[in-house]
């Protein structure tokens, strides 16, 4: 059942995998999550999925710093997961919404360029209008250095890592303003050998 | 943005990544592709996923042979993806509807015993009361040899993989006769190196 576990407070979360297509992966994994601060989110890590949680910013930056760290391996990585607010009962560790907004990750990350391909979709939730709401708030033609295009059930993105994620975050926080419930998926994929 | 191409048929979807870890991974999925029969669905694939749309039957039952096909190798083979229905707009390949109901799959997928994690959620969209759709309609109890719990945002299941898709299939066959636009998210790993 979804959500038997989801609060009121505006913490976020996103549950992720990443997925080194490597015999090294386990090395690849860990050193990436070595590599990225994540103290100022609540993190668990089990056999199919990790679990970040706190405030959106920190949330984006430490997911966003894992994908890069692991990518910038060269091997084929890709990541899918889904980012979730306002969901009815998340609350345990609102502690970390006490921390500061300054990601603890923006410096390194931006010294890693990488291209990717990724697919993303919103989901705003309790809401008959949503749709409408989808369509109001993205405005992905501001998405800088990011290349646009519709996919089944999915927009895609193309461009550099930082581009892609700059761009689900300002999505994913534009609609939560306006539907207190909101998810947004993705899956993002980088050094693939197969031709877009 | 979301759903840009999304009609009125009821044609399902599932929009997903494979993902052996392992230097082997274009073999591993090549392999699983070929050993599939995806004759009964529209298929794509691109660098970043692999869409399968027609009756909700074989969206299932293709989805579920090609992991098993390829987690059968004995790699640590993880997939995530999103079954969606109802999307305003998906028609396209609609011919595919006109297939008949029984599945190519299940015989050979069948023989093949395998242990997984899955990790699920289910968006019920455009209702206000969604959160009262996913518990009516789900009931977990009745998933046989799957064992089930609680996780951030998500639904855990254990067991085999043929059970845990069972489940999971069952669940959106649910609720998509109550609410018309159903999508479900999920993440299913086996032979994992790390303990649960």
């Amino acid at each position: 059942m979804t959500n038997q576990q989801c609060g009121t407070s505006r913490i976020a979360g996103c549950q992720f995998t990443l997925h080194p297509m490597s015999d090294n992966f386990v090395d690849i994994i860990l050193s990436a999550l070595d590599e990225v601060d994540s103290t100022k989110v609540w993190k668990d890590t089990d056999d199919v999925t990790t679990c970040v949680r706190g405030k959106m910013v920190h949330v984006f930056d430490v997911t966003k710093a894992i994908f890069l760290h692991a990518a910038k391996t060269g091997e084929h990585v890709a990541m899918s997961g889904t980012f979730s607010i306002g969901c009815p009962g998340d609350n345990e560790a609102d502690v970390y919404m006490a921390e500061s907004d300054e990601p603890m990750n923006l410096e390194k990350s931006q010294t890693i360029d990488q291209q990717a391909g990724c697919k993303f979709s919103l989901y705003p939730l309790g809401r008959e209008d949503y749709m409408d709401k989808i369509y109001e708030q993205i405005d992905l033609s501001k998405a800088r250095g990011v290349e646009v295009s519709a996919s089944h059930y999915m927009t895609r993105l193309d461009g550099d890592v930082k581009d892609i994620f700059n761009a689900i975050e300002e999505s994913f926080v534009a609609v939560q303003e306006k539907v207190s419930h909101t998810t947004m998926t993705f899956t993002i994929s980088a050094n693939s050998p197969s031709n877009k």
